[in-house]
């Protein structure tokens, strides 16, 4: 996504409060408080569009979710989007880049992560930009709740083998793993991305599931 | 491969003294001396009819192989196949079930392991038979030095799937994973395999090259 801030969108997102919390710095451990339940708490990092994260809202009114997106632009995209529906009681919108999410959150608030069709950064000496790199796994690994899940789907060949490797070194459990999400079994729950309807129909989507486990974390 | 011991390939077998070991029990810690030398030596496991062992002796002599396979109607094909090349002084053949390594190779003696197009069990009461089944890491794990490599190619989507979260929670190290071998860079020396050759037109071959680091093994 090219879009990136600028200032209408800002004040749009800024006219939505108790919806989207922007750049918040008083939010953290307060988010069962906002959610004013003591539901489990689902967040997707980069969300974009935000269909994901809206449809999951829907199912699932006993849990709690917050699309996380770094640009404004975006965000808004995907608030008016939700607006066009009607927006469920569990779902907010948070405008944050994933470096400062343990900002935002405190240790062990959050009960599963997603992250859907992360941007490549295919180059050698971009890999520490990947959301799936290491330094983005200990801020996930101190917000997640012991036994949590991240939940990673993507079409990018590349990062998929990459984040592997990450994930497996870093000491997370696999749970699950799918190289090819829609011409397999037992997925009939999967709720599609913007991306995801997109890039399915040029080649497979990759799935991993795999468990914050801290006593095997290596780091 | 549903071919089975029979008779006449045993005797085939037992007349190759020096160059096929049939179940041997007196083997274990001697493999330097059965070559003559301390370069490294790597194994495949359920080699077929032996095309990417051959091919490996040829090209790497500063390095030894062994290639095994249970059934010895197979061995005998491969062994033939062998001969009617010339057979390489830095290859051996083993008959021998993978079960039973750990009696025919002593602790740290193998310095690599090939797994090719390993039967891939597809039925869950059948896990354990994977030869990426953690019971078979275990025994992996024993013969081969610590820092070794395990490479593992096949075509089957649901044995890498499994393999792949197999080695993760059994803690080895991801060195580099593969989705797509025939269609990615970095990989002009790939050696194929019967296998490999029938079913790549088919779909990708993975690939995973994973390290066991004695440490870090969470068995
Ligand atoms: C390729 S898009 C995918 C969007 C959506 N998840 C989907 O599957 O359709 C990646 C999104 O992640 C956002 N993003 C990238 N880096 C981020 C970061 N560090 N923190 C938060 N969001 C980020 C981008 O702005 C973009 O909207
Ligand atoms: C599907 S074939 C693949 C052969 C070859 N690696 C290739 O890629 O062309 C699998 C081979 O593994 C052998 N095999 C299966 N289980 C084995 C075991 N437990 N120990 C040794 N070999 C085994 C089978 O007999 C068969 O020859």
């Amino acid at each position: 996504m090219r879009l990136r801030n600028n200032p209408e969108a800002l004040d749009y997102l800024l006219s939505q409060e108790g919806l989207v919390y922007i750049n918040p710095t008083d939010v953290k451990g307060k988010w069962h408080e906002i959610f004013g339940n003591d539901n489990p708490i689902f967040i997707e990092i980069g969300m974009g569009k935000g269909d994901f994260i809206l449809e999951n809202a829907k199912r699932y009114p006993d849990k709690n979710f917050i699309g996380i997106e770094k640009y404004s632009t975006v965000l808004t995209i995907a608030v008016k989007k939700a607006k066009n529906d009607e927006i469920p009681s569990n779902l907010r919108y948070l405008k944050e880049d994933a470096v400062r999410l343990n900002e935002v959150f405190d240790d062990e608030e959050i009960d599963g992560i997603f992250l859907n069709f992360s941007d490549p950064w295919p180059k050698k000496r971009h890999t520490k930009r990947r959301l799936t790199y290491k330094s983005f796994l200990d801020v996930y690994k101190k917000l997640i709740k012991d036994q949590g899940h991240l939940v990673f789907k993507t079409d990018n060949r590349g990062l998929f083998e990459y984040s592997l490797s990450s994930f497996a070194n870093y000491g997370l459990t696999f749970e699950d793993i799918c190289l090819d999400l829609h011409h397999s079994e037992g997925y009939d729950d999967n709720i599609q991305t913007e991306y995801e309807r997109k890039f399915s129909p040029r080649g497979p989507i990759y799935r991993a599931d795999v468990v914050v486990d801290k006593e095997k974390i290596r780091g």
